[in-house]
């Protein structure tokens, strides 16, 4: 489909930077290698100890060495990053999703190394990643949230305090948080005693911060989450939403788009105000906003993710456009023009886990009419224990809902990953599940679905 | 692209076929049992001693091996493949490209034996597989031919006659050709007397008939062809065109869709007189009519394969249609509406050959945003030496001819098959090459570009 985005077309020689170092891993790096090849811009990977013989290794036009096997001493290591973007010259920096991707204190120092970081500035990134002062913004913005403490919590006095103003069930998070750590839910002041301290431990291991919020807890909502892009001139347009409802331990497993739950006065509704919202906030490059949904139509803003997401390439089919393209257009000052994004058809992905780490000793990955697999694996290569288990994205396009389904069946059917353990069985098991394919599911569907097994009422 | 083909949808229980032979090898078979396994019809494989450990015998719900390497006592062997049927209970036969899909004998053994062949009757195989015969009957349907011998010429005395009718240069052609055997442009009585022996003992080899025909010759022409559907109540539908003009040697090597020389003048006319004609024939299933296209837009029938093409993928592509599924669904008495088709956006496949057998020690493939890699490789596989050396189809879709031929020189750029020698190199230099990008190119081109080597004018 022809999404004509940008004001103007960009010609190859024109790029202000004509290397860009990838500062990630995985098939995420991989992808983002394929873009910059594609558009004729140069690229760095970095790898660490571990990943010497890493795919996007291999496929970058060069490559340094970061570090250890460790993530804290490689892949989140700044001065390192700098380092390798400084002796190769690059003049941009693509941070993918995780890492660094979205560490003020990386965009700050890139910015202060005159690298141009791919999204938004240091301070948005900041403002954003505390999800209790992004929480304010977007209220402010004209964004619905759902009631929370308004002060940061750093003490289970407090947090007792708060909780009872807001009324049991409560969510307690970090404030830096992300990725489900240092998430609780909380139903009495008994269990706030308990959790509080785990849970800002856990704040602490991940995020190097003790502070904590609370949010009025949803019972049952489904994540229904809109990708923006936004260019320095304030320009802000939507590409439609994702559902990312079935997530295990607030992990997301299969996401797809559009969000078929959604009525067309609800979507139109939330993907204007998004767009009103985010062209508030001096917000540049892709960005994703999260939503809690509830069965009556209401929605409140859960965060914003600074960075392009895991489950990006869905949108990218309905929409027919490439989000890495978009991001480095945008950095490389293209101004959007004021086009309404129309989607197409239903995408629908799966996230290949790997549960054990070791050697692929064989591989078959399906392929086909609308068929996208993301991936860095190869038969012969070693899955690190050091990292994100996510090895694969089984991704698949076509008209209908229903026929989707039932070609993901197929595909993940006949993927073979020989050598380690991974969680193909659990995605076949999902797809077949009567709530997944009539949508009535919500967020914490599938951890109950892995407590009760499988198919246990029918 | 949601192009509603059929009257009516079909469920998987209705099937008056539930389990499908699929009578082919490499990435058609596996392409053909990926849509079966999709539909939920079963699939039986057939092999030769070569293929043990062929993809498509992994991936079939059965498999039976049907003779020794050589085609002509496996894929060929048109008892053998029956008595596989009958012994797995297989309803239908689908034959995939080359082999026996236009053998007018294997249709009526099906026939005879109470298996539906997917495709036509035997009957009309056999009127469309006589290359002077298909050239009558469109002529009389209403398609413009080029002039021709009007009777089958087994002498060169003969040959020498009916030439000198039509002036040189002529064609000099197998009447149950393909794949370029028998083929010889001749431009004097000299070459006539020359090259008619030559040509009529390949078609012996090739074809088992000594019978030749002649046409008068298209200096440099484009190879543009109509992809169609058509079902047994008489309703056809065509499914855009393709430009196959980048060929060496007869074989195509690159395909583009939709064909960018054509006006949509022409291009409306070309497909409606296509789908007139061909109503005219009892044609069952998909097919597709070759035409030579001239600067003029004038164009000029040169035949008609009755089976799926290798190209398919990009009709899929600018269609969203799959067309193993429409061959299926036909075969199984599905009435096509009579909807008009619309394509959307360019597509591009290039074929990757195998110059040498030999054990794959190393795969990449390309992957990503609107790619496509139909193959039957896996790392470790054997490509065996007895068979055609195609061993991979690399396809992309966007919006752009420009932005897809760049992309696809990325792909082509990012392939790594080791172990044995491909034409990648060849793909990598033809994409590049202005011609190519420009369209200025014909069928000639290539064999001239491969003669006095790359870029010599530039």
């Amino acid at each position: 489909m022809d999404n004509h985005l940008f004001k103007s077309s960009r010609s190859v020689s024109k790029w202000p930077f004509h290397k860009v170092l990838v500062a990630n891993r995985g098939e995420i790096a991989v992808r983002i290698i394929r873009t910059c090849r594609l558009l004729g811009i140069k690229t760095v990977a970095v790898y660490s100890a571990a990943d010497k013989t890493a795919l996007h290794v291999k496929l970058a036009d060069e490559a340094v060495c970061i570090g250890p096997a460790s993530a804290s001493k490689s892949y989140l290591n700044i001065s390192a990053i700098i380092v390798a973007a400084k002796i190769t010259g690059a003049g941009a920096i693509h941070p993918g999703y995780g890492f660094l991707s979205e560490s003020p204190e990386f965009a700050a120092a890139c910015e202060k190394n005159g690298l141009k970081l791919i999204g938004p500035s240091s301070q948005v990134i900041a403002l954003l990643g505390d999800k209790e002062q992004a929480r304010l913004t977007m209220a402010a913005a004209g964004l619905p949230v759902v009631k929370g403490s308004t002060q940061v919590i750093t003490k289970v006095a407090d947090a007792l305090d708060q909780a009872s103003q807001l009324g049991y069930p409560v969510m307690l998070k970090a404030s830096a948080g992300g990725g489900g750590k240092g998430m609780r839910i909380v139903h009495s002041p008994a269990e706030m005693k308990a959790n509080f301290p785990v849970a800002q431990e856990e704040a602490m291991a991940s995020f190097s911060s003790k502070e904590m919020y609370l949010e009025q807890y949803l019972p049952n909502p489904r994540h229904i989450e809109v990708q923006i892009v936004a260019d320095r001139y304030g320009n802000v347009t939507a590409l439609g939403e994702r559902d990312c409802t079935i997530q295990a331990r607030h992990q997301k497993v299969i996401e797809e788009a559009p969000a078929a739950v959604l009525s067309d006065d609800v979507r139109a509704e939330m993907l204007k105000r998004t767009e009103t919202a985010v062209s508030r906030l001096h917000y540049e490059g892709a960005g994703t906003i999260e939503f809690l949904y509830n069965r009556d139509g209401s929605f409140y803003f859960m965060e914003m993710n600074t960075r392009i997401q895991v489950e990006h390439p869905i949108t990218e089919l309905i929409t027919g456009t490439d989000l890495v393209e978009l991001q480095l257009r945008i950095a490389a000052g293209d101004e959007l023009s004021k086009h309404h994004i129309k989607t197409r058809g239903f995408a629908l992905e799966c996230r290949v886990t790997a549960l054990t780490p070791g050697k692929i000793t064989g591989l078959h990955l399906p392929s086909g009419q609308g068929v996208r697999v993301d991936t860095a694996l190869y038969q012969g290569y070693v899955v690190p224990g050091n990292y994100d288990g996510m090895i694969a994205k089984i991704i698949v396009y076509g008209d209908r809902r229903q026929q989707v389904l039932q070609q993901m069946q197929a595909l993940v059917g006949e993927t073979v990953i020989k050598g380690i353990k991974t969680n193909l069985e659990m995605l076949a098991q999902i797809l077949q599940e009567p709530d997944f394919q009539r949508l009535t599911t919500n967020v914490n569907w599938l951890d109950k679905l892995e407590k009760r097994g499988p198919n246990a009422n029918s």
